[in-house]
């Protein structure tokens, strides 16, 4: 048998990895970043191969990551996580510094960051694992929390993008005896779905305050769906 | 500049990586466990080269990952953290089960678990990472909380053994102004050492409860060394 609610006991953060240079540069949002070896310090990085970022990667060779910590702005996360940096200019106001290798590092709601060069690149399917050799790396803001996975879907009620290693078609879920009694709302503003399938919380119990975790649009912003 | 430090601020959680088969089977705690692909699911586990476990992954072709919880047994962290199982029978008297691949899976204190056939062998330097396809996977126990690096060192004040990929040779770190006034505290036990440089606590703050937490010995078992 292959449950799937088993993979979400596996621990993640949640990175901003980055690239290009200062005419154009891209990034997404990540939960597979991680040490590979500690002498030297090597670290590897998983892109879908369809993620723009990641031929941006295969060009420049290099990338940093930013860890991000548990306030990050909707708007980081929406625009790194749920937008395609083909249409847009993700980088566009943001406060940047440019790293060694000339990549662009993303300093918003950034606890430390590190830049990596690639040493291999591997094909591991659907994405693309990057091993990277570390360049420099630096604490940015040490009094904040580092932003997980775990945190994110519990607390701030997100959900893995379609083209994320950790993706799950909810289908593939153990069907909920009592599913049929959860409703959708749908977030008229970006399209994301809070499904009282997959939260601990119905959506009639979340706070006030509470906004769409994608594009921070308040909660009145939600219509039921089927 | 390479800051050490923002190193630590990279999340992971920890399991319990077995391979082997009824006769002979061995395992190790890794912190560097993480899914790659969604479809079909995949994923990668790093393991030292001269890690006993590493090389009866190669042999057996397969693995399991148990997923483990925060009050986790100090003697499972211990025999599966700081042994090696060229020395002893790392699986003599846990509540095993075994796969469909024949691996043994550690159902100790065990939160969910993974079984993974090895698709692909990658050598990153010192470590070799396995890439594993999902050939089954179940929930054990939904109540417990994962536990994470963060939670195991901040909260239980361990430490990565030597050989994983997240060791950091303290020298390393940026030196502590007040680092002469610390001390540091060794388990006549099982050598672990207590250095309040690289801890929140002092030791003489730590409640009396607090236990080694590498074998489980009690805080009087400590002695303070140079």
């Amino acid at each position: 048998m292959i449950q799937f609610e088993a993979l979400f006991k596996i621990s993640y953060g949640l990175y901003i990895v980055s690239s290009g240079n200062e005419n154009k540069g891209n990034g997404f949002i990540s939960n597979t970043f991680f040490q590979v070896t500690a002498e030297p310090p090597r670290f590897a990085s998983c892109c879908n191969k369809d993620n723009h970022t990641a031929s941006i990667i295969k060009d420049t060779g290099a990338f940093s990551v930013s860890i991000i910590h548990t306030d990050t702005d909707p708007d980081i996360i929406g625009r790194f996580g749920y937008k395609s940096g083909k249409d847009t200019d993700k980088m566009a106001g943001l406060n940047l510094k440019y790293g060694k290798t000339g990549v662009p590092i993303v300093l918003n709601d950034c606890i430390a960051f590190l830049e990596c060069k690639v040493i291999q690149t591997i094909d591991v399917g659907t994405h693309l694992m990057f091993i990277g050799e570390l360049v420099q790396s630096e604490i940015i803001d040490d009094t904040k929390e580092a932003l997980t996975y775990s945190y994110y879907r519990k607390i701030r009620k997100g959900v893995a993008p379609k083209n994320a290693p950790t993706y799950i078609d909810k289908s593939k879920l153990v069907s909920n005896p009592f599913a049929i009694e959860y409703k959708k709302f749908e977030c008229t503003a970006c399209g994301y779905i809070y499904d009282e399938a997959d939260e601990d919380t119905r959506f009639a119990d979340l706070p006030d305050e509470w906004v769409c975790p994608v594009c921070g649009s308040e909660k009145s912003d939600f219509i039921e769906v089927q």
